[in-house]
């Protein structure tokens, strides 16, 4: 370790719209941490969100911030209680910190762990930066047939993969998702490596109902020319947002079909109690995932599910605030953040 | 079974707040049937609104219809697929008719059975008569230690269990109940049955909550002087069918807590999307029951539930009108119907 | 239903190893029932035990019996509770006529039903005969992109469908299968359906590894060659009924593995206590299947599994005690009667 | 911590049969550790087969060990990161150290941690002394209701609760429990205050047959005088490790029933294929707990489930081979080991 920096760049949120890359120190390992050196970071929607408003919901950037949690990289050097062995792999970072000792930490869901550290969330600095501390367990290593995009964009794929065993898909089973931005499309992928045989996608934007089509969509439907059909689907995963989206997708679930909402937009729907009633729905919500890398591992490894070709543009660390302006565009998947790429002029 | 009469006495509803005492054909038994002389009838909030209303929901009332499904009473005659040793037997009734060759009725869900006969529910005749001839398999014998008002009351009893099984209560349970109604107390009753350590119901009267109190309840709360904890429960369920009590009820969820809709009420609650995602909270309907009967048979013969108490006066057939137009009375928790009683003047 | 014939030719056992092509009465149709004239039927490891024995545990065989329950066929009339536009599909058959109102029956564990009337158990008869009659809803129509023979398959498919479920397989699993016969190649399929990416087979036989490999074995082992990885899996199931293969696979399973007895052989195990208290493994039967053709039906119309080149060789109803003799060949993977194929001199 | 003694006084087992009260030094806790002065510590069945075979399985006493792990007691220091308001807190000890970072642990089956330390398993010591030093978190604080015997006591009341839930016992099941000594014991109170209506335990002594009816059976057997219901139970607990126990125990299992093996005693069980496989019963190992002091400190606060009248008898350090001598003693439910008590002469 005698030969790492001491300081490194960072593409630090000082205040909504406002990014600067700095000088900051590298961070500190707990003893049974390793220090990554960031390959690639996608972009996230929770990103551009506190980007654009300097908060999301509770939590509120007040002092300066690194977002970025998208992440995977090479571990280049290891706590005290690490094995060295590890210092040269290429890893997939699961950005959580949970506190290990808390009833949702012994019983198998540390996602809800309340003193959790989650990378990017404030206080905690995220992966904008040229390396980052993670929990050597939370540093999985992965094979030299999964590239550095993929390996970041294990992230939304555990969230897809969270959403779909929430749903309980399996084998047979019809699932319908509204929106196909990446969460939607990860989301049909991964249904459809879990087997679902109906995979109904929904969105206003043409060119993304052409790429869900093209990741696994059974069917596409435009909401704004076609009406969903009733009482047809066993689950239904929201990737929206949108509350009329939300609606709709309850009205097409058969009795006891499951919603999980992944979206974040509406801060309220209307539910329509009769409904959710007379056929025995369920409504979840999903908070990031548990134990998700290595299914979502395998599944990539195993060609079940395609990660690089949702890439849509790369940045250097300058390029942080000028991807979250674009993001929303309509032909946007995922941009990359590269923190060691040279900013050409 | 040649002694049976070839009619009966029902309370039929015409038409809302419309109800007469008629004479009407005993009803036919199918091969499988047993015809039970009726001994005891709950009458149920959703009686109350197919008197007042015309209908429920998408139900409506539009030919005249015999009300009353929490019913008990004993073998007169059994069809021809059924032992004549149950001729005698003292029965509770679950008042489901299920088709039991859909996917729902093979699936151990056949509550959800789209084609469904429920007793009472337009156009399927209920048990505001002498007689109802039901499938022998939802005739359930009981000892003679349940009395006939008891036996009636397992089918509200059954609503409560499916509703605690719903929400998962187990030794050792936190759960909360909104409303103190019948089935908010049967809920507490059989929350206490199933270990919940700790139950608290709210009622804004206090008629209810010291009901309540007397019936399982560890804590009661007036939620109109008082707040609830906030995420410091396991479970809710909303026997109140009130949009705000719901609301209060998920605030007061820790994560990963499940809330069950059983109460009748608001057309639609306001969720918080924020809310039920970040503490990936799930909010589940309840449509009736599948194999409660022997549960709660079992839990009322041991005396973990308690059900006489609750019956507050009993009428006869030609009472229904007037329990129905007093039902809604702070003071009333449970009114039985008794087909044979005669009308005294 | 005027055109339909009184008698039928069939394959009747009329004791261990005697067989003779019968004319019998057609089978008399319940009225929610379903006529079927037979087009393929698989010949079952259990048909050739009750030919070698008369019998299976306790079913002895003490009358003349129709064998045969893997069967495909179209419907050639219907009972009068069933609607005539089913009258010229196609269906696979699920074999099995429950009671339907059973406490098994009511909580979708039909497969345990105590009245269970079983096609081809004494003294049910079975499909090797030209028409069979079959409960309407266990009659599922298939597209004509399934062949009569998958059709039939379907049953040996579901077998490994219930054992797969029951072994919990998801995406990512690792799963060791004993035994690569036909249920064994068919739970390999299986499993890669169900997103196993790791799939260990291991039999002594080398055209089976062969076989094994071919349908999504990730690895073949020759157990009289090489010993498997200890606590490596995180199923198993056998499909041997081998006791020495049952412990070595118990061995194999990771701690909370779960083993799943499916293979017919052995009539004790002895089981290392030790073993699975200290790693906390299950050891569970599974007993025919409940709910598995709607999955089994759409993982053969996607293509995640395959059937038609599982069939060896066909026979005619004459050919029963000729396939049953030749059975257990290492080659032979399935044998398939055509009822109404001519017996070619 | 400037008061906290160097040294103190435990019992240690040298080798099989020796046991000798030594001056030992007192634990060092790590940073999340709590130290805790023993009160009462519980002889348990394990702790008398590592004196009586200085061995258990695979685990050796190869160097000095301390036995005991069902202690209680109070916190008198208390780590760096552990807030010193725990100090004089009466607490339950759970006498686990899991790693908290592999896939059992990160899944809630810490339990299977295979870097697990367990207290008083070699080469960890345990609680036979004056101190013992446990994670924060695994030392549960117990209310004055709690008496230091009872709070010993949650520990094999933890196996039990693990055994209930793992037979998946609720309100209305009916048990049946192998063997009436202490783990047998407290199966039954767990399971009454589960819900479970039918709780048969048979036991070849008369006088923990008397116990057992005593403490929940709803029925005790005599297997030497008495044979079982066959097919009558809905699960089954073994705490016998009695071969044929097990064998009469799955005997009396329904279709779909549950075997849990806890007791330890036979090497290997032959198990009956065809009745595992014809009735879909499944037989899982049980290894110690997870999550269960919570639910059994409600339990035990509430009157639930009754610990202290368990106690036989109470005896100083000194006592632990006298005592672990008269264990096996018809008479003797529970030896409880007071490590401050001073051997009166």
């Amino acid at each position: 370790m005698k030969d790492l920096p001491i300081t490194m760049r960072a593409a630090v949120l000082t205040r909504a719209r406002e990014v600067s890359v700095e000088e900051v120190p590298v961070p500190q390992m707990e003893t049974s941490d390793v220090l990554v050196r960031i390959a690639s970071v996608g972009l996230c929607g929770s990103d551009v969100h506190f980007y654009e408003e300097g908060r999301v919901g509770d939590l509120v950037v007040d002092k300066p911030l690194i977002l970025g949690h998208e992440a995977s990289g090479t571990i280049v050097a290891v706590g005290d209680d690490v094995d060295e062995v590890r210092v040269g792999q290429r890893v997939a970072i699961e950005p959580q910190r949970p506190c290990r000792q808390c009833t949702y930490c012994l019983t198998g869901r540390y996602n809800l762990c309340e003193r959790m550290q989650f990378f990017s969330a404030p206080p905690i600095d995220g992966a904008f930066a040229e390396y980052l501390a993670v929990p050597a367990d939370f540093a999985y290593p992965i094979d030299d047939g999964i590239s550095d995009d993929a390996a970041a964009l294990i992230e939304p794929l555990s969230v897809a993969i969270a959403a779909v065993r929430k749903a309980n898909v399996v084998p047979g089973s019809s699932l319908l998702v509204a929106g196909a931005g990446p969460i939607g499309i990860l989301v049909a992928q991964a249904a459809r490596a879990f087997g679902a045989t109906e995979i109904v996608v929904f969105d206003p934007l043409e060119a993304r109902r052409i790429a869900a089509a093209r990741y696994g969509a059974t069917r596409t439907v435009d909401p704004l020319a076609e009406q969903l059909d009733e009482k047809s689907m066993d689950a239904f995963i929201d990737a929206s947002g949108v509350a009329a989206a939300v609606q709709a997708g309850l009205r097409a679930l058969r009795p006891s079909g499951r919603c999980i909402l992944v979206g974040m937009g509406s801060a309220t729907i209307a539910l329509d109690v009769f409904l959710v009633q007379s056929r025995e729905l369920s409504v979840s919500g999903l908070f990031r995932y548990v134990d998700t890398w290595p299914t979502a591992i395998a599944l990539v490894a195993s060609g079940a599910v395609e990660l690089d070709s949702l890439v849509t543009e790369r940045f250097p660390l300058e390029g942080v605030a000028h991807a979250a302006e674009r993001n929303g565009d309509a032909h946007v998947m995922k941009f990359v953040i590269e923190p060691w790429k040279v900013d050409a002029p």
